[in-house]
């Protein structure tokens, strides 16, 4: 028990564990004993190549040699460089842009987003909803902020999006609250691989201009799409974007994009948050309360990833190189999963509905032993409070076959 | 006025205007009229050369073409890539480190070393100290987070370092707060050039152990040494961090690093914090909550430039080369507010004491129609609360001359 504290009463006995870090510790450990090919290494959350090496895109490799040493080392603007907000607007809407309001900001990442989003938009104290299978950081960000995330079902009984769960908390909540943040994490949704169909959304859509008829209160939807370009066909994946239209002033539509995993550049640190809205007051408020949280919090983003994506969006010939690449490795992820979700399907193996992206859960409410127990086998997954965290991301194809099996066994 | 609010109530209303941005603007519009030669612009904030072009450092830039994609692509893990927080240690302290437990972490930038001090040490609704001539951010930093600042006055009638201030105000507000956070900008400080001689340093550090004789306070100090490779000798400079040894538990000191200026790497975002105690727990603490923030702020730091500190710190030769390029430019900084301090006296121009740095500053209490009295001249300074910033760090030596008596002029 700590008895003193140098640190103010917020942040007193803050800590957390990765629970990452600590599994693939053990992998590594592994590896060193008994040789790669003796291991099943399923924690890494970045694409490996089937030769369990780290990829990037050569494409975007050239591209930054290519950048002159200011367009590295100057600073850019808070909002973004000349450009990147068209760019990011651009890519992440495609073809599917909302007939609506619609404005841009850079961010550190996926992250940055959705803390300014927690942040600006929920009220200290108050709850915000995320699905009960989600990236663990949100309830950190939250946390962090003086916030809470409290937890709508994200599947039904049939395995599809719980809208009865989420129009049910989001109204338990909006009793004691005005402001509600709803994270929607679609599509290719982390750690289960879950996307939302258009129908889904439409009818998501209707639950929240139902409860937005209360004009007292506000609901923010941050969907967050770090996934969304290994969800299928990249167009198809983006036509529900074009439902955000014709919504109601009190509705605002926050999109966190990040260039890490489209673009294999996790370590770039550089991402957008988006709103959609009907409203222009609602945009430019947007605009002004995070430039205030950019600046107070990391001053600006890092300029190289913003110059690159600017780069590509307006290259056509890049853009192809680059989305030919990319969908290659979403290929590849796909095969991975199907080996792995036909087996389970065989060896009647329950596991969360996957669609697509880069992990795989597997619903246990004992995922710490499971994961010891896989570990004998040298078999090392991540223990999530719900389940397993099953990285086809990182696992060659080859190692896929017997992967389900040897999990059931472990379940059993 | 704003009747529609889509924020959470701390957000409502939240905007800044860059006090640089608009001078900057009316600048180019300026240059653009009148041709280059026709203008001083003396508003930006970093290294311009001779012939007004932005610095970087050729060593950095062919470093960095030769480091492998992974290098860059990859996610640093949060606290900072291995070898980071050595390095960061070993550039800041060089050959005057502490005998004290030291920790450090990497951040975006000072801004987020600042940022996590603020937010973790020192208490919601509470005052920190910073001061009276200061960047502007400061005053953001703490706002975002639900703190406030509150000022000590730098200069006594001697124009040295104002130690009663300091005493008088960390006294009144350690009155009603346990937990003080005390900004102190040195070497080289922003925006006036001022220095702590190490004679300052230690009478500062004696009120400090005077005021933490009361158990129950905690005094948190946070040097923000951003220009501290402009100050003059580099050994010199960094002689005063011997002086943070055997100070009592409940006195922690921080430092925000920055590579922002001393490697001419603006716009890659890194920089770190690290702590000195007397204290064990207190730097395990430390790493605790800050590397919590990291993750639930912008989840880890741009890896690209910690690669880059981490070879330069362990390549004598580079890191020579380096400090002999940058020294360059110190002596020319130098040169150029040499004579503008010089011709100041001439002038009768009162300025705020320089000793080394970016900016000189000139005290009004009427700086918004000074600058744009400046402007007519052709002349572009910064306005702030207590004067004028002039950014001797861009404007080339030839211009110099005269620009003192200008100033003065537009005063009278």
């Amino acid at each position: 028990m700590q008895d003193f504290f140098m640190t103010a009463g917020s942040a007193q006995g803050k800590s957390f564990v990765d629970p990452v870090f600590s599994v693939l510790a053990a992998a590594k450990s592994a590896i060193k004993q008994y040789g790669q090919d003796q291991v099943i290494n399923a924690s890494i959350g970045t694409i490996y190549d089937e030769e369990e090496k780290f990829v990037t895109l050569s494409s975007l490799d050239r591209l930054l040699q290519g950048l002159s040493a200011a367009d590295i080392m100057d600073y850019a603007p808070i909002s973004g460089v000349a450009g990147f907000a068209e760019a990011v607007v651009s890519y992440t809407f495609g073809a599917s842009k909302p007939e609506s309001y619609v404005a841009a900001i850079a961010t550190p990442g996926g992250t940055g987003a959705i803390r300014n989003v927690f942040f600006n938009y929920a009220e200290m104290g108050s709850r915000i909803l995320v699905p009960d299978w989600f990236w663990g950081t949100y309830s950190l960000i939250a946390n962090e902020c003086g916030r809470q995330v409290d937890y709508y079902k994200l599947f039904n009984e049939d395995n599809t999006f719980n809208l009865a769960s989420l129009e049910a908390k989001a109204r338990e909540l909006l009793q004691s609250q005005a402001h509600l943040v709803v994270v929607i994490n679609t599509p290719a949704h982390n750690p289960t691989g879950y996307s939302l169909t258009e129908q889904e959304w439409t009818a998501v859509l209707s639950v929240f201009r139902e409860l937005a008829k209360d004009a007292g209160k506000r609901i923010v939807v941050l969907i967050d799409v770090a996934y969304m370009d290994y969800a299928g066909d990249p167009a198809e994946a983006r036509k529900f974007f074009r439902l955000f239209q014709g919504l109601p002033e009190n509705i605002l539509i926050t999109v966190a994009f990040s260039m890490s995993k489209s673009f294999f550049a996790y370590g770039l640190r550089c991402g957008a948050l988006i709103a959609v809205s009907s409203s222009r007051d609602v945009t430019d408020e947007f605009m002004a309360v995070n430039a205030y949280s950019t600046r107070a919090n990391w001053s600006n983003v890092t300029r190289l990833p913003q110059e690159l994506l600017v780069r590509i969006v307006n290259d056509q010939a890049l853009s192809q190189e680059i989305d030919a690449l990319r969908g290659h490795y979403r290929e590849l992820l796909a095969q991975r999963a199907q080996i792995f979700v036909g087996e389970a399907q065989e060896a009647g193996l329950a596991i969360c509905p996957y669609h697509a992206g880069f992990f795989i859960s597997v619903p246990t409410g004992n995922a710490k032993q499971v994961c010891e127990r896989l570990q004998q086998e040298r078999i090392f997954v991540v223990p999530l409070k719900k389940g397993l965290r099953i990285a086809v991301c990182s696992v060659p194809t080859k190692k896929m076959p017997g992967l389900a099996a040897s999990i059931k066994k472990a379940l059993d």
